[in-house]
């Protein structure tokens, strides 16, 4: 008889690691409860279709498909036409819908909302709190099921749900005694300012890819990679002068403004991040100018909430405002903002 | 664009549903822990060899199989050796092995107690609230995602589990207000001992499926079922006179020692039945000698919990004792008992 195990990146939790996880879980929901957010679970499993084409080409492949047992199993059928149909008998054509299990809450919640907003009543806060599966590489020690966090608001395009957020993320961190967590903020209309000055928009995901690695390769590294991507000389000059930014938020802010004086992305950018400083005093907001986060849906402002610095654990928790959540479902101008929580990053930080 | 729709058998909760929800298993989470249970929690995988050939054919069939999408889709990918090769760099042999979503909580349970049996501490009182899979017909009107919440002991026989257990039953289901409930209570013993009578006790499954039959279709059907199944006229006259057993549980108990006075089996069910009724006096906890529940593992008490007669909702909860959780994954002599909620008929009944 083989040894039970454990399929690869799977985890059992003992009665100390769920208590301590509730612990936390019950936290980020208590918290997203005080400001208003109400709780949805959608199912495990999704229709391939609703996730597929959602996540990129790398993203796609890390989708773990669904088979019905009874019905896949080839060899064991008759495969005789009246054996087939025999099986088929008290199938629904959905039994042969192709199912998968969720990647994210992202998409789930954006088929929901497509499919129930004549009911909603906009703007629409939800939270949840359920697993999400990823066919990752097991040597990167990563886990293939980990539980997801997600507070949005959709419906209203108002930087006041931003504001929220923010502070959530100061609620959330203060009660978990997380007091050095660092929250940056940057937007993304900041970053299509920067591309337009660098000769168009659609230059930005080869810019923000590149740039989000300053931190890691340096200044030298970065400035080659710029130049690899098809950028000239003179545009990755723009880019140099754009990550010299430095000083305090108003510092980079004004910095901002006088780079790109005459762009309308630069100057709503900065005028919402001056927006969100000005009300979240309270929570220890920077502006990071190298934040791109990597969801081409996010449009306005992105967050992302990073572990202190001496624990050297890296995100914690990320989010952003997206204008059309819902379009992919047929369902255009439904706008939003959400924020998530990584969990297993966060226990892992408090042991 | 096709509208967005959910896989048959799946359901969106909304927040009131989720509340609702929340405050049922909360009851039941809060009562197991009174009683000393604590929380695990497995993956929604487990090796698909785990599961195979634990739930009998047709339990298996409904088994939801798993696959990478990324590894699984001969269509996309070069087929050459080389090819293969290449797709398999940085996959464990894992990646290869057949993953699904789990069926119920119980063998997951087995499985973790057999992989950790050598660190935990027996009796060991687990209690576990997850989703489970099954890919049941649509047109039962079942859902293929739903919420089990067991708890069982382990690595004691002790009769004092059993009467928790019952007591764990009054509490719960006192605590949400479901006060005509009935929680039916038999042996497996004491068909065993019905079967010995019959002719061997090979024929206990036969004779529990017939009997079991008695509230819906009446004793002259199931007599011509008995017939059909291979009994003689003398044995089922055996059954007749076991199914004429009435009055209240002292008296069933006098009647089964009168029927079988010489067998061992018969001796020791009704006595462990009148050692847990006589400690449960408050549980609302009745004999009902058809009671038979169909998973073979059982060997002592079977427990079966339905909703107020008014409702007519049947089953809300069922368990049992088993002499071998473990054996199957080879860690033999390691008996328990278990009893599960059925927290959507739960629902539907306060609905």
């Amino acid at each position: 008889m083989a040894k039970p195990s454990l399929p690869q990146g799977m985890r059992d939790f003992s009665a100390e690691t769920v208590q301590k996880r509730n612990y936390i879980l019950n936290i980020i929901k208590n918290v997203f409860e005080l400001y208003g957010f109400q709780p949805l679970e959608t199912p495990a499993m999704e229709n391939l279709e609703t996730l597929m084409g959602k996540y990129g080409e790398e993203g796609d492949k890390l989708i773990f498909k669904v088979l019905n047992n009874g019905l896949n199993e080839p060899k064991n059928i008759d495969k005789s036409k009246a054996g087939f149909e025999k099986l088929m008998q008290g199938k629904s054509s959905s039994d042969l819908t192709e199912r998968a299990l969720k990647y994210d809450l992202t998409i789930p919640f954006a088929r929901y909302v497509a499919m129930n907003h004549g009911q909603l009543t906009l703007p629409f806060k939800r939270y949840q709190v359920q697993p999400v599966w990823r066919a990752d590489r097991p040597q990167r020690g990563r886990y293939r099921e980990f539980t997801q966090c997600d507070a949005d608001v959709v419906g209203s395009t108002a930087l006041i749900n931003e504001v929220e957020l923010a502070l959530i993320y100061h609620h959330v961190f203060t009660r978990l005694g997380l007091k050095n967590y660092s929250l940056k903020i940057n937007s993304r209309k900041i970053l299509t300012a920067l591309a337009e000055q660098c000769g168009g928009a659609e230059k930005m995901t080869g810019i923000s890819i590149a740039i989000d690695k300053l931190d890691k390769i340096g200044s030298e590294k970065v400035k080659e990679e710029l130049l690899q991507r098809g950028l000239n000389p003179a545009q990755v000059s723009i880019i140099e002068n754009y990550l010299n930014i430095g000083g305090s938020n108003e510092e980079k802010l004004e910095a901002i403004k006088s780079l790109f004086p005459q762009n309308a992305n630069a100057i709503s950018g900065a005028a919402d991040l001056a927006f969100i400083l000005g009300k979240v005093k309270e929570a220890n907001i920077n502006i990071d100018l190298t934040l791109a986060r990597g969801l081409n849906y996010y449009t306005g402002a992105i967050f992302e909430a990073k572990a202190p610095a001496e624990v050297n654990m890296g995100s914690i928790g990320g989010g952003g405002r997206y204008d059309d959540l819902t379009g992919l479902f047929g369902v255009p101008n439904i706008p939003g903002v959400g924020i998530s929580f990584g969990v297993d990053r966060i226990y892992d930080v408090l042991e």
